[in-house]
């Protein structure tokens, strides 16, 4: 049901009967590393491209979703997915292996909770029994399309952010056990000319900033409603730019409650710069490790924000800004 | 609501209270021109890269069809669009101008289907008041990504399509004047083993074939349920081996009302190899003459099957076949 401008409040408490998490080896060493369901050994996966190892390793996310919901594929109504790539071959190709009619998303970053937002829409109207949601991303096949191929060695400045190797996947039902979607905001396109794609966290906090506040606007709710709020790949620059934000338009967001993905995933030691980023940061640290402390008790009420940055380097050549877009969905248990 | 495994019967029956159709100078000579709400003067459309063009025609396009519903662009709760461009940036750049909250989505040219089927299923759970709904493509941006840019004057196979320039876009809404929303199927990916990037309506016609099939089965109607049958971008090629495979599956498709957008676009004097294809083919198609047809009483129910051709430069350099897909939605005045 709409509420407001722009949520949706989802009176039946659509379920996320399972999900699973799926990381490389970075990922694999990293603070969470406890949370995924699988870790890969190397960036290939058997492939002989990175495109194709991210394909496998989302189909690997998937499936094992699919396990855990105790369903086969061919209970599952609608399968939505998006990822970085062109195209986003990766969903597409995982599509075809896993033959479920499907629905392409794509918000970059921000394709996590649009896919998990429109997947419990269409429990909660009755459009389908079970959905999947998926997203996926892999830093050498992200970098090599985005930026420099990782193998040329480039010297990264200090802003920028660590693509996650990974893939997240849940599955949806009207009920069972899990931790249920209660609401979501889709939001605005928002671009504050910053062009540099080594700073994307710069570029999405005022897009995770305007969504939170249209969240909290449309459901009549502040901060204090959630143990925590987490957006997708802010990392450490665009953390502190979220935070400069949210006093300057005098909205409380108290520090203890207000986190980052891409803040969570790595270890403090590890070589990450500003922290994680890409469509399976937020995925992932989703689908696994905070999925995993609602199942046992320690949060009860979270809102994701996952941040997209939407341009390619088409655009970026042709000297455009980044347009960018944060996406929230709330979960309760 | 749910029918079958995957299809939907919108009950509420959404209205498409305004549609616009924005087309290119050979889609303006074409065989449609009437119907199409603005024909550019060229393909550069006062920009200094195509990219640009489609973005400026995207939005000319959604304006249109906001202007005509008596609407201001701020009553719009939510943008659905996507094209062809790599990060679908045509949609995600017009989605910041127009600032309506945006679910980028991407199923190649089934995006027009897609992003119908789902702005119905949005008005239909009054999960939304007005949705906008879109999709595009611009001939040289998509030659110069996919396969050569048009300067060059590479030679084309007799089975290569004509990329459509131009943007379709519609509005919809619980009620008011216009066609409704009656039914969608969204298709599974399906992949044949066409690898030829200058032969998609081949690869594309098993996927229209499976969708239309399973939308049969989950409404329990055949093809007289419709005046018309429309495919996405099927073409010359694609059309006949769609048939062909209509009759290997003994499923009736009486050839009268089944037609192609891709087949209907250009005057037959045009150099347009098999026809039109792209996210516009679809899109202007339906949001242009074939709903013009509608509001003249000229046709009461329509299905149109968008077709996507799935792949990606880095795919077909990765000698991976074609997957593709169709969704359907059918349209009752």
């Amino acid at each position: 049901m709409l509420k407001g401008h722009q949520s949706w409040i989802f009176e039946s408490k659509p379920t996320i009967i399972s999900s699973a998490a799926v990381g490389g080896p970075f990922e694999g060493n990293g603070a969470l590393s406890n949370d995924f369901d699988i870790i890969t050994e190397d960036l290939w996966l058997g492939q002989d491209s990175y495109e194709k190892a991210e394909k496998v390793m989302l189909e690997h996310a998937c499936n094992r979703a699919i396990e855990k919901a105790n369903l086969q594929k061919e209970d599952i109504n609608f399968f939505f997915s998006g990822d970085l790539m062109n195209q986003i071959i990766t969903s597409s190709f995982a599509a075809r292996t896993l033959a479920i009619p499907y629905l392409g998303i794509f918000g970059a970053c921000s394709s996590s909770m649009e896919g998990l937002a429109l997947a419990a829409q269409l429990i909660e109207s009755k459009a389908a029994k079970y959905v999947l949601t998926s997203a996926s991303s892999h830093n050498a096949a992200a970098e090599k399309q985005f930026r420099y191929p990782t193998d040329y060695g480039v010297q990264r400045p200090p802003t920028a952010q660590w693509t996650v190797t990974g893939a997240g996947a849940a599955v949806l039902a009207e009920s069972g056990n899990g931790p249920k979607v209660t609401s979501a905001t889709i939001g605005r396109v928002v671009d504050m000319g910053i062009s540099d794609p080594y700073n994307v966290g710069a570029a999405m906090a005022p897009a995770a900033v305007d969504t939170i506040e249209a969240h909290f606007r449309d459901l009549g709710i502040d901060a204090t409603h959630y143990d925590l709020i987490a957006t997708g790949d802010l990392a450490k620059v665009g953390h502190e730019i979220a935070n400069a934000l949210f006093k300057k338009h005098k909205i409380n967001m108290p520090e203890d409650i207000f986190t980052d993905c891409g803040l969570l995933i790595y270890s403090k030691d590890q070589p990450s710069f500003c922290g994680g980023s890409g469509c399976a940061c937020s995925a992932t640290v989703t689908y696994g490790h905070l999925l995993n402390r609602m199942r046992k008790g320690e949060l009860k009420k979270i809102l994701v924000v996952a941040t997209g940055a939407l341009m390619s380097p088409i655009s970026f050549q042709q000297k455009e800004s980044i347009p960018c877009v944060a996406h929230a969905v709330s979960i309760e248990m």
